[in-house]
């Protein structure tokens, strides 16, 4: 193998640099060079390629301990081949003029599809490029994985935020705030909302209620849900998937921008279900969006998660050495009672913009919480608290140099 | 001595429960049983009285892990003893009924008021009462102490999940978020988001700007900050406190609902601020509102907040002990370098109903951020992390057996 090119795509996670990390080691275990695209697949196309040689050991050990992404990230959809192919095209002459025999690519559904597209475009070129996509995403939507790096770090999170700030709530119901609601990411799987479930392990316990976007919101059935729960234990907490849809399949709230990928920007439905309860019931209420706080919340990360990440940048090494190409890296979970995983592959273009939601048997008959088998699914994944070094206080997190190498092409118009 | 009377008051923190472990571990050690109000003064009233030596030695020293308050919290503002007194009469029926001889409340400015009260009640009425105020509270804002306990596990808080959603934001600022705005508590006193500014070590680094309530909102000039700075640095982090005022003194939100003490129910300042930035600069936000988490993050509070809440409730006891009376305990800070601190006391007449707000020299020229002074105020009170215990992955909790003793009254009507 001559240079690598690997790029961090789509939204970041606590865990994605961890992925750089094993990669980066690997590569130079072997003498590969790993030339980073700088804000993702555009430093390809900008030919931005970042010199990792020039990062120091200690520098790349660090991103184990550093959430975002180190390289930058983008929201960039690729042009298809199939209409026109000038961004493709652009890929190759700057893969070529960089000795680039081997792309990485670290991101979710829309990233597998980029780098299949990849894939296929060096085939029709004739051009020998090993391509590997490597999952990650907060979401936990990519099909065949058993689950996503960065999702097992938010899962924690929300798991750990809900029941901590359940015990205020406790306290604080006899005469103030009854009612708290916390909005967690999730624009179409319920993954997260459904990690937030994990804190509940007795009768009565926090959150009473999960909204997920794979169930559409009853109002009626929810604010007597809230109420019984209200006058049962005294209180009430409610976890809400940003994806929450109406019968008719509309977000609860659909805020008009959108992004690179045409998906609608959420945020905001935790206050509006927040407001219903107050408006129907009186209880006084409390809500948090957690937002960004959740998938960059690399001071509580899951250990299981961490290890994840890493162990997948360095297979990514491996398998392209020996030989393995047009595959996104895969958690398989071992069969059995005690939580065993190791790496595997899928085809492409069995991923690609393929999402996985929750299934029937993950959600209770009454659509508020989820199952027993629910939770034999999330629970391994949060295992083990990764902490990052701290220096006065805060968390130690590096930045890396990040200087290019020197451009051979004109600009990309 | 013979039995104390303690409670929790107000917005209960994440170590709170440490300040009563505290106090109960050293009521033991020298034989004194501590009665604790459910639900804060309202246990008084209604003689609901919590047996704490039924209470193992375990769960006492769990409390020191356990965010919330383990009795239960209240917001209830005690009728002046001017004007008609059954309320502090109805509290001295109770504590000669069951032997009452030590008042210990913890909270912040009204709960030292109603500690106040109850020693001058106590002083009319010729019954023989310690009184000692124990501070708590997030917002930092009383006077005379240093700090108070509560405030340096949010001030930690606040600054890691600021730190680590700044690492997110530049990675996305690219071709995605430019602007990240944080909603923090704070309703009169900037305390919380000035500790976001911690995170800020070298210049470019995040949040870039903080909105304080004793800082009149000045929209053009915080529009042309926010865009200089996505200028200079691609990206801007905003912390905004939830008590931002306009010119005119008037809060940006003001949600209709009052609590109980009459103050206004805040929250939703942080998606506002957010849409003036895109309304006028078009640059694409995220928000986050912590809320509720903020506040209960035991996950990741300060070993120096822990520690002095715990020595807080320790020297309650010993200072009632030794006679002192009618006081609220301090946190004293030594001259000098090197941080040190030790327990003082103050008049509870001197602190009742006190507000202490960021002082001008705290704050930046331009009104954005924290001066070195406040920074070599802040920095002391957010060192070291006082981890839980896990247990599958999750922080061990404990929740008390809250017995309540024998009622030997007839109902307070």
């Amino acid at each position: 193998m001559k240079n690598a090119f690997y790029a961090q795509s789509g939204g970041v996670t606590s865990v994605i640099n961890a992925t750089a990390a094993g990669l980066i080691q690997a590569a130079r275990a072997r003498g590969i060079n790993v030339l980073a695209g700088k804000n993702g697949i555009l430093g390809a196309l900008n030919e931005e390629l970042i010199d990792t040689s020039l990062e120091s050991d200690a520098a790349i050990e660090g991103l184990k301990q550093t959430p975002g992404g180190a390289f930058g990230s983008c929201r960039h959809k690729m042009k298809s081949p199939g209409k026109s192919a000038p961004e493709f095209e652009r890929l190759f002459e700057v893969f070529k003029a960089h000795d680039i025999s081997c792309f990485f690519y670290n991101g979710g559904g829309d990233s597998q599809d980029t780098t299949n597209k990849v894939f296929q475009m060096s085939q029709m070129l004739g051009y020998p490029l090993t391509c590997i996509g490597i999952p990650k995403t907060v979401d936990n939507d990519l099909p065949i994985t058993d689950n996503c790096p960065g999702f097992g770090s938010v899962a924690k999170y929300v798991a750990v935020s809900i029941r901590e700030a359940a015990y205020d709530v406790m306290s604080m119901s006899k005469t103030s705030t009854k009612v708290f609601v916390m909005e967690v990411m999730g624009r179409h799987a319920g993954w997260i909302a459904a990690a937030s479930g994990l804190a509940a392990e007795e009768v009565g316990d926090a959150p009473h209620i999960i909204l997920l976007p794979e169930i559409s919101f009853n109002e009626p059935a929810f604010l007597k849900r809230v109420d019984e729960t209200v006058q049962q234990y005294g209180y009430c907490v409610v976890c809400v998937s940003e994806g929450l849809c109406d019968a008719s399949g509309e977000f609860l709230i659909n805020v008009a921008s959108k992004d690179a990928f045409g998906h609608a920007q959420l945020g905001g439905v935790g206050p509006i279900i927040a407001e219903k309860i107050k408006q129907n019931l009186g209880y006084k209420y409390h809500w948090a969006v957690a937002d960004y706080l959740q998938r960059s919340a690399r001071h509580i990360a899951s250990q299981t998660d961490l290890d994840q990440a890493y162990a997948l940048g360095k297979a990514a090494i491996e398998h392209a050495v020996a030989g393995t190409n047009n595959v996104m890296l895969t958690i398989e979970r071992a069969a059995g009672a005690e939580y065993a995983w190791q790496i595997g592959t899928a085809p492409l273009e069995a991923v690609a913009n393929v999402e996985r939601t929750m299934p029937a048997e993950y959600i209770t008959d009454d659509g508020f919480h989820i199952t027993q088998a629910c939770r034999d699914y999330l629970l391994p994944l949060i295992q083990g608290e990764a902490y990052p070094t701290y220096k006065n206080g805060l968390p130690e997190f590096v930045q890396l140099r990040n200087e290019l190498v020197k451009k051979k092409l004109e600009a990309f118009a």
